[in-house]
């Protein structure tokens, strides 16, 4: 194994960080592998907020449910899928011809853009010895984290990216077995699905083990939980309001 | 540099392959890889479509725009967003309670988890000395490609990706300047845009010399043209249809 699978297969989510700085260094690094991802057509449609300042971190934190480490981490980075800049600089270009910018399809190559620069820059800060931990948080009162980082129209925030030097050293969660999610030539259902009672198994046993025999809940369950949870259900007219998917 | 961020920054998409396999072994490694990229709460809302059989891969080049390489490529990975998977093995589990799969909270939890495990793929295949690309064409005909991938309710294909062994060595086409998706504490909207400016001349210089004097278009203009084209507006009734954004 090469020492980029290595670092691939090695990934933990941190939730604590040291109190020790990125530096201006690291973080251009990191952002510049995050511009070399793929982007669809070359659109580059996304942006990178890059949040230091300590009350503005602690405001997002509060927005984004209240994670501690949200405010702790030294960098807290928030992806946008991002529009706005192709509408501006297209605008004189155009002539006068209508602009498809508020497609459900730009949607996707915009939201997908700022996913595909986001990995790259996980993997980055990962190489240099940091720890970060996605934030989906920030889209439980998305249209304040909007506002609070001035957004304009045609940009969303997907999702937020503490980064910093980890003070813990969490175990790795097992994921579903292969041969869930890789099907070959055609969506194998029963495949998919049956193997996750073998995972319902993994993960009791790791939640038992992870808790002091506290917990012994099947992946399947806890997803049920989830899936019951009328989470963000502002999300549909947000997106209508910022100007995309109108079509 | 360290070796993964030196992998990072060296990417080109591959448009021609060696006739060589992928062996089962690479595939397995690299979708291994995928698979420990973050996922929102554990869902792991992805799946991906493992092409391999000829026949199969010539229709799939053809709905996705003739593209020659999705035919000739020895494995087109089809990474699809999948709430199929949660809505079955919740099925029981949530013991009559309503389901929130379709609400577009979801929806953006599952496309993002393909994008982000797909990027891992990618950087993985590379550390193994491979080439891909992403193929965004596998949405022209998106009902199409579900079909013959036999995709069911609540899955979708987000993109495709060619990978094998690279028979071209392509140039790296420049990316907009930093200051131009790094905003630092909020979004700087001027900054952002002006920064524009000095890349249209770069891709002019860049264009100029690929072409050999044919091509001068700035980037601006080839983001108009793109924008004023009517680009797959069956998206949004799609992802209706398949169960996906009714909430």
């Amino acid at each position: 194994m090469n020492d980029t699978l290595s670092l691939l297969m090695n990934h933990r989510s941190i939730r604590k960080y040291k109190n020790t700085p990125v530096t201006d260094e690291q973080l251009q690094a990191i952002i510049s592998a995050a511009q070399m991802a793929s982007t669809s057509s070359n659109v580059q449609a996304y942006s990178v907020i890059a949040v230091t300042e300590p009350e503005l971190k602690k405001e997002l934190a509060e927005l984004a449910g209240n994670q501690a480490y949200v405010r702790e981490c030294p960098v807290f980075l928030v992806w946008c899928a991002d529009l706005y800049r192709l509408q501006q600089v297209t605008a004189e270009p155009l002539q006068g011809r209508a602009s498809y910018a508020d497609t459900t399809e730009n949607f996707i190559v915009a939201t997908v853009d700022a996913a595909l620069a986001a990995q790259n820059a996980a993997i980055a800060a990962e190489s240099l010895g940091l720890g970060i931990v996605y934030i989906g948080g920030v889209r439980n009162r998305i249209a304040e984290v909007s506002k609070l980082l001035g957004l304009p129209e045609l940009v969303y925030p997907v999702f937020g990216m503490c980064v910093g030097v980890a003070d813990q050293e969490p175990g790795q969660r097992p994921r579903l077995p292969l041969e869930s999610v890789l099907h070959l030539n055609g969506y194998a259902k029963v495949q998919s699905v049956e193997a996750v009672k073998a995972y319902d198994d993994v993960m009791q046993a790791y939640l038992l083990e992870r808790t002091g025999g506290k917990k012994d809940t099947p992946w399947s369950h806890v997803m049920a939980d989830r899936l019951a949870e009328p989470i963000r259900l502002h999300m549909k007219v947000f997106f209508e309001d910022k100007g995309f998917m109108r079509k």
